[in-house]
């Protein structure tokens, strides 16, 4: 079950550094892309900052709407996050071509994909240095959700191998996030 | 063996979004952190971006010297990296107190962490205004190494448990790198 994630903590969704599906909409048109450069830049207000290349959908759709979601997909995805990484939305539907199922986010036009299992909503702040020299993005998270299964009481519980989240290296290799250690108090 | 690896690949070894300790040096005083908010963000030449809160003395060394390496612990690590997360060099030699031993790097005044499974020498460039109103700085690798126990051919081949990359949930609680997982080409 999806439920609601404290703002404050809503880097702890991001911070081991999982890969994501950024999902955004304007003008009628939806995208999908996978994006590993990705990752908390402050705790409160929660920012994180993003890399949207120029010259793909995802960058024209949320330079429109000034708006996404990340999503985190999971070992069972791991198909279609490779899929929308490499095709683009340019040239293909990709929500229909990978049967991927969308619903409404809380606070954001930009959609939620399902069977991911945690969500941030996300709203850019305007730093547009940044962007035109970078295609490095500032966002504000302005909700964020998690698969109850997944992250319990504020933080992951990995249990099922095809729930956990997973870490891109390079074209299609993928890790999952592995066991859990509990580091001794210094 | 540290052995060298190729500039354009080096994005490899942040790409999975791992934990890493920034080592830093000016005036001689040197310091190690632990830092999950670090990302690549361009191929060639490759740049990262990293963020350095203000008040610590990684900040204060990186503003006099605009070098420092980036250094990929492993699950053998853990208390080590969780202790240099937590307690500040402008308080402790860290370096001493937790064991640590350092080696010269290549490129940079800034020294290697040795234990650690990947190297990556980093130079400082100027964005000012992302540095004082974001703590972000953008760095390029000058060179990049790796343990060839754990990434062998370009690729990371993790086998046994305790050379395996982490990942920092929040207060100590880690994730191995897990399960390797190559996706079906769409």
């Amino acid at each position: 079950m999806r439920v609601p994630v404290e703002l404050r903590r809503c880097y702890k969704l991001l911070n081991h550094g999982p890969t994501t599906l950024i999902a955004s909409a304007a003008r009628g048109r939806t995208n999908v892309m996978a994006a590993d450069w990705v990752m908390p830049i402050d705790f409160e207000p929660p920012l994180i900052a993003v890399v949207l290349a120029s010259g793909t959908l995802t960058r024209e759709l949320v330079d429109q709407s000034r708006e996404f979601t990340l999503n985190l997909p999971t070992a069972a995805m791991v198909d279609a996050v490779h899929a929308v990484g490499r095709v683009s939305g340019n040239d293909v539907d990709k929500v229909a071509r990978y049967e991927l199922t969308t619903s409404p986010a809380s606070r954001v036009s930009a959609p939620f994909v399902e069977g991911c299992v945690g969500w941030l909503e996300c709203r850019v702040k305007a730093y547009p240095d940044m962007e035109t020299q970078l295609d490095l993005f500032v966002a504000e998270v302005t909700a964020a959700w998690a698969d109850d299964r997944a992250f319990v009481d504020g933080e992951w519980r990995f249990g099922e191998e095809s729930l956990r989240t997973i870490h891109h290296e390079s074209k299609g290799v993928f890790f999952t996030t592995g066991e859990r250690l509990a580091a001794r108090e210094p």
